[in-house]
């Protein structure tokens, strides 16, 4: 089962956390759900700040690209009830709150892409766009969106 | 009627702004749209230059969001005839240009989430994400590009 | 034939360039393709670094992204196997790497878009988003994910 993985990789899926404004946390459409960009919030606390290369290291960005990941899982949870119903991780888009000359976002991005691997298998790879910005919502260090397919 | 509550609401649906570029304003496939990016251009001139945070406040960038949503509304209406054909806004994507230190692009996304709201109750409310990126096209402040679901 | 279209243009439809990271270079759900976001790599190099409208020119950057759009294509036909199957280009996003006060990405991301044109007549015509951003993976100049539609 997906939920017994992802604890026994040492991680715990959240509840969704509340978006900072105006609009729903994933949306689905057909079979594809949408969710919208999630940071790396743990039970309301924004876990991760600042810019990467400058403030936060690799390691600490790639863990809170992971965050961001058991967030968009949580969201794609609440909608479709189990996340066994999930057939295909389809999109990542991670964006980078990077420091002048930080140029490792590929491998930020990683620390979303291995988990998911790690969690769903096959199932769980995907194609992935990453890039830096200048600034994120609450100086947040990274913040990502996915796009999966839902079983039937 | 949506034109009516647009209305209503102090706001103008524009004629669709000429992309900058060689690209469509507004692409179908399948029941779902996807925009070009908007910026918030009225009648060919482009409203709201500069980075949010320094040359902008907060509220001019939320109103700069807001005519990117209209903007969004106007190539879709160009593609389905009326806006009552929307079943659904699905996705929005909000960059915002942002200067050093500001992180409040999900404010100035608000303009434009609950401006969807307003107009389009239930079938406005949508997954989103917000980023700050450094420079726009043109200057613009904001660049939205949205996906929204028709009726079949 | 659209290869020969692209040979006849002046360039050549690369092998997939192997993601930099843990994901696929595209993913098809339905009738959709997402491709990953590419950069201007031929044969493993990657052609141009560093911020357009500062170590750039933008006629420099037109070229770079063209090169994205070729790898865009280079990874749907490793899906579809032709790129006669292609139906429809859909949507681009086009990332560039800017120096400050570079504000034209609009006409960076012509260089994709009227590449993509000239390969694809009508079925070539997207809508695109294009975005300044402050870093890249690796220092790209500019990254490009695209959305297409292909045949049943």
């Amino acid at each position: 089962m997906i939920e017994d993985k992802i604890k026994e990789l040492g991680f715990e899926l959240p509840e969704p956390a509340k978006p900072m404004a105006a609009y729903l946390p994933s949306v689905q459409t057909g079979n594809l759900i949408f969710t919208a960009g999630q940071i790396p919030i743990v039970n309301g606390e924004l876990k991760y700040k600042g810019k990467v290369g400058f403030i936060l290291t690799l390691e600490e960005a790639q863990k809170a690209a992971q965050i961001c990941v058991l967030n968009c899982l949580g969201v794609i949870k609440n909608i479709i009830g189990s996340l066994e119903n999930i057939e295909q991780i389809v999109k990542l888009t991670v964006f980078v709150n990077s420091a002048d000359n930080f140029t490792l976002q590929h491998l930020v991005a990683n620390g979303a892409s291995e988990l998911l691997g790690e969690i769903f298998g096959d199932r769980g790879k995907h194609a992935r766009s990453a890039v830096g910005v200048n600034e994120l919502p609450g100086d947040s260090a990274v913040e990502i969106e996915m796009i999966c397919r839902v079983k039937d």
